[in-house]
């Protein structure tokens, strides 16, 4: 059954062979956005996905269809307007130098989408889940009537909501408002929630900050407690060792249970962008598959440490490279 | 002596090998803006030419100010502020195609400047020419303000002011204004115009159009009827064969007398863009080393022909290159 | 309404900067095949398009698959299958020398699959039209037997059925058969044939060889009478002055009546490949909108020359280009 | 004194910086395979090494002899034949995702090929050692026909044989065939056997498995014990870390002595494939200069070791660059 | 029968896409030089081809190496030598914008080498024709020696030799001698002579310019007064219409016949670097196989003419492509 | 206040990819020099820069000039000069394989330049600091009256020195010299040395080798005992534990006090070339600042950290990212 995402698609421009922007006569380009990533994700794993939003009427429009299609994500319900397409240059680090973004997605024609523009009613029929999240509402005023829009259409057809935390700092300071407010009205409509305990402090205006598991099953039954919806929440934890060296572990933590899996070693890092979103479609591929904890929260660790491998915004991780996912060996497979 | 140009720098992205961007997994990334090619050219040629205007404070106006620099131009009156860089994509055409442009550039830094956070009367201390035109004042009421400023400077300064006329419909389009009016008042300073019997009907009100040379003489003498700053006029007329081959011709009128062209192919156009920025930056050259009238026509000429060769805005080409111009051969050079 | 095509998916790996492969150490990836390439430029210009067909069951196929719904194919309906993809390498030509294919396609899963393997019935459900070819008799009997499945299936639904004759020597050439006695089977069900006075005379075993119009009407009477089915005969007629210039014309032929274009230069060319594709994929654009005779021609006439602008097989050419096309001014659009 | 080496030629087709083949649009092109890899590693060592065997007549099997060439092989022995090259497709992997190849090398020139085709007797004439394995007879009859006719030209010149194990599952798996009893019956022609524990075993129908040093000379005395022509066996141990990260260990086995390298970190992978061939290339490059045990094994991990830092499948390292590795320092050679 | 070839060879820089070098950030790679040029054709063509020379015993010699041994040449007689490779760079023209080389090959190698360190007996043992030409003595008196050595082991061992004049002015330039003196000398020994009316005229100090056939044919009667071992001229003249398009026609000079072709339009120019030493090679062909002067000119225009559209100074035409040249049709060939 | 540099500036071709130029089909093209280096990282840090020195009066020369310029380096003092560019090709190592270098820089127009062609006087005009070094002198005779005329400027105009040991072993075995006592004379000279305990053995004839710290200071004073002029040494030390995997350390030794770093570990290096001159050019940034010892060592310590993770020679970092570095987090900056 088909999982329906929403938000805004973004291109990715970013020198290769980890020059800076100041050394670049060319970039790569890839399309992204969070939500975008989830759906590519889910896509590849064989799951029917629809994506609803909007894309620009111009070639950058036509370019970022191009990606989703590519997946095999249906775009029937994403509208086309005119404006710009947001853009993000990224600088990917090495080793002591981290990955850098430039962001230049103010005024694109999704963030000044009215909701009417979008048909959220026909993107939802018949869909399994509803995932979207944090970036959305950050827009704009416009864009927290965007979100608003989506999840209504979401529960007037009974819908499960997914929501993932992303919280952008940056995005939220640009303008007047109070995000912990306006996230709490959206995540009260989900039934997941992707976002860890320092997403739940800022919800909740709680400090549920340190290290321990237990601080974070601490945060969990707070949510739990405030979202009387909500049914699940992922997070995953990550230690930096170099630009190119991660330690990351997955939590997935229900009303009476959770599952916290050992910390692996993510070296050899290509690309850090979208693992994030492909640990919450991990997750979510656990979810859609009936999967317990456990295994929703392994399939999330294995889907993230796998992006971290592979170029561009998307996963096009398939099943059988997920199901390969940590066997032991890693050498060449003929 | 130091030219001082004055307008925005925009960045290039465009896929390679004739790609549309719909195709595209990456751009080549190049420096351009009409006033920033004409500066390119006239520091190839060795002048001294400082540049005036402002660009973004993060990467992406690094890189353009690093291209700037890398031709040998000052930049040091370049002012860097918060916001985006105006952007552009170019799928370059071939043979029955076009190329296109699809704009990204609105809300730029530049765009947004106040005149008062460019040092005016630094950057045209001492120089012999000022030199700006029509797309800064299309861009909206602060860059009509701008563009006033600018000029007022150079007024001021007693500089004398080169004016391209850069006719950008599309522009103009975009807010509520009065382009003859607008453009009447700047040319009314300008020494030099940089324009067709089009841009000259559209500044005067009246119909030019026609294909002989009489028609064009007609079109200057309206001109410096209206303009009585104005000494001297420089034009190009465009025979388009097929996107890799254009036909083009040169004339400059002065108030007593005019000189025009043979009309010449151009084929194996690598890069269109910035070839008419090549034209002023050779009609300019031959000005400034106090060229007759046909001197700076045929400079112009040359020096647009070879820019069609050369993939980028920007215009590279040194003096020896242009000294070769048309020496009847074209074989290798060794 | 739903055109469906049905055909083999082949990759193609090319050299670029016109190097021979004898020289390259990398090459670029292209998705092709001659129904492919119709699909891609029906659903560029916004027709719904199904593809039918068979691809690998590896990663191959993954890619392929991508490049089909990157251009917004439905490939729903095509069926994954152990064994290899069909590939070809593609040397490009340049002035003198033409282009050079060495094919690699022989014992492909499409070639192998079993007509039962493809679920006709549903690839076909609701479509206003079938495009298929000569392509998918000439692989072998189990070739044949595919064609003649996908036929009689549209033929049972009430289909029309559009037929390329793409006649390729060599391949009917590597096993024992009657290629006239096949194709005349197959273009008897046809409704509208792609084809030439050459494909006629093969068709027919008569001689309709000589370059006039009038040659080209009797060849097409003459198949009016052969095949009572048919309406419309569609066809180029291309002259080679280099490998970068063709001279192209178009004709299409009804029962009583026809059109014939004229001759128009394609200069400039990047990609020669699928440019018959294109051609027939802009008569069907003409014939699914209700044009008439010179509508389908021209239309035709004018995507074909476009695709020979544009690299790769497929044909990403949208409706904006192509109502752009031949307006007189091949200046840069901004 | 001449080497002669036989076995098929592949070209490799890999999307670089790590892409997945989905997401490719171009792939970088190598030429392999085990005996052609053994052979550029010799050539480059400065040996004579003449090649046999078939290459497609096309411009793939150009390329491919131009490698051989350029590595300074004498291919004058290597027949040309209609048919096709073997490809096959390499996905690099990093970190915790591992390398996957996906073949396409099923019905090649050389699969297919007559021994007849091939003049052994002239490819072996006054060699001093032939170098052949387990690949060709995993191909099927035809290739069991091939490796046993090339065997019994070097026997009846009295040409030493090493033969490598290489064993391919995949390919036995796709015919019905006894691997051991061909394999058996090869390697009893052999002086030199380039094979592990694992690859006794199959011979023997006996289980080496272990990790310790000395399950692995038990192993080599029943090969010792098995084949009386049998001098030397050489093999790696390989530990995984990542797929950027291993760890491996030589040991070559003579009857009477054995010599174990120290297990050593290779780290900065930048291409697996080939190190196998390099090694046995280094073990060969120590006997064929008169080296002892420890010699030969030492060669044989260095060439290994600094193969994975080289891209493509051949081993381009000079002596120079042999003779300096593991001096200690690795900075810049200046 | 062998062909032995002798001269410098060389590494070309050129940057990609008509870039200029103050433009560039990289560089493509190429291995050339004129007798090189020649050998890698007549290599290709199938002909068994040994080349005498010198080149540095470092990475770029090996590379210079692999170049020529990956054309199928013999460099068993290519000494090694401290000191650097002879370098140029070349900015690739287009239309109006002639190529342009930057030479940076003083003091090479291959100009400082004596002639001891170059074995030319062995190089020329039972070869069947030998090949150099003016540019090794133009490189200075250590050239003169090495042309000088190499003629004389010719001659010595009885072996025709085709010179090719290749007047260098700026290497002549830059040492004080006469180039005629020495040039007669050298010339002296040929039996080919590959030059047209101005390098004959300045060997004889005479003036054949001028553009007709009969002053061409007066000029090649002059040279065969003058050396009486001469046997053939053959020579091509250029008319450059643009960089891109070129008109060349060859004719080849017997003492009692001639043979001149038609003019043909050579359009689509990739590189026009190499296209006389593949018209050499043409002539070469023709006349190893015993053909007349019609058939020489043909091969060396038909051969010049297709290197124009092949990337690189070497010219890998095969047997097949050249006898495809001119058959009239340059559609793809599948 | 400008910091003038003087050094000869390089061009530098690299394979991509980490290729050896064997392999390599094209090379990278970046334009450094120990000095020019230096010059780039502190124009980057914001410090007005001038450049002293002589660059070919070719593109190439052009190219060098472009690459000074784009960093903001003023390089109105470098002469131009007829002769070829210096040159180095670099082939970057991996894990086990060392960078290796190939020179090629011998007779460039620098090494060749009359003192007299610079004007030293002008380039340091109002200068804070002069940055100079080892290399200039080991070119030869010449060089070491380039070296001793620049720093005779900067005394005369008491303009504090800065010295640059980066002995280069083979540059100084290229001709008859005694290199102690040439750089003796020109360290005299200085105020601040970068150079390690090597260096000042080799400075003053005795042997400070050792690992310990202790062992260092005595160098240092030793040195401050030899050079009444100098008050600041600074260096690096360096663990190589794989090509990509360094360990570095820095120190600064006043003549009352010195600091010592930790040593950090350099992961993920993507090019190690110019490490050491981005140190030079961290410590001299904190010392043009006021900056304490501690504060000199971690701003080198840091810059050459980062430069680790940069291609190129230069050194591009903005005091933005040089400030970020070891705030403790290296994830995406967003």
């Amino acid at each position: 059954m088909t999982v329906t995402c929403f938000g805004e698609v973004l291109l990715r421009l970013s020198p290769s062979a980890r020059r800076l922007l100041v050394q670049a006569d060319g970039v790569d380009l890839a399309i992204g956005g969070a939500e975008a990533n989830v759906a590519s994700a889910l896509a590849s794993l064989g799951h029917p996905v629809r994506f609803a939003g909007v894309v620009s009427d111009n070639p950058l429009g036509d370019r970022a269809l191009a990606a989703l299609r590519g997946c095999g994500i249906d775009t029937g319900h994403v509208a086309r307007a005119p404006g710009r397409m947001g853009l993000y240059f990224l600088e990917a680090g090495s080793g002591p130098r981290p990955s850098a973004i430039t962001y230049d997605r103010a005024g694109s024609a999704f963030a000044e989408a009215a909701p009417e523009s979008i048909d959220f009613g026909g993107a939802l029929a018949g869909a399994r889940l509803f995932h979207c999240g944090g970036i959305t509402p950050a827009l704009g005023p416009k864009g927290v009537a965007l979100a608003r829009a989506a999840q209504a259409a979401a529960r007037s057809l009974g819908v499960p909501i997914c929501f993932d935390g992303n919280y952008r700092a940056r995005l939220w300071a640009a303008w007047d408002n109070d995000p912990a407010a306006i996230l709490r009205e959206l995540v009260d409509d989900a039934a997941i929630l992707i976002g860890n305990h320092r997403d739940i402090s800022l919800l909740l205006g709680s400090d549920f900050s340190g290290d321990g598991e237990g601080r974070r099953r601490e945060a969990a039954e707070a949510a739990f407690a405030a979202f009387p919806n909500l049914q699940l929440i992922a997070s995953t934890a990550r230690h930096l060792v170099t630009s190119n060296h991660h330690r990351i572990s997955a939590r997935v933590d229900a009303r009476t249970a959770d599952y916290q899996t050992e910390e692996i070693d993510v070296t050899g890092i290509v690309d850090r962008i979208g693992t994030g979103d492909a640990f919450a479609a991990g997750v979510l591929d656990g979810w859609l598959n009936g999967g317990d904890l456990a295994t929703m929260a392994q399939l999330g660790l294995a889907l993230a440490a796998l992006k971290h491998t592979i170029p561009g915004d998307m996963c096009p991780v398939t099943r059988a490279m997920l199901d390969g996912f940590g066997a032991g060996a890693s050498d060449v497979r003929r």
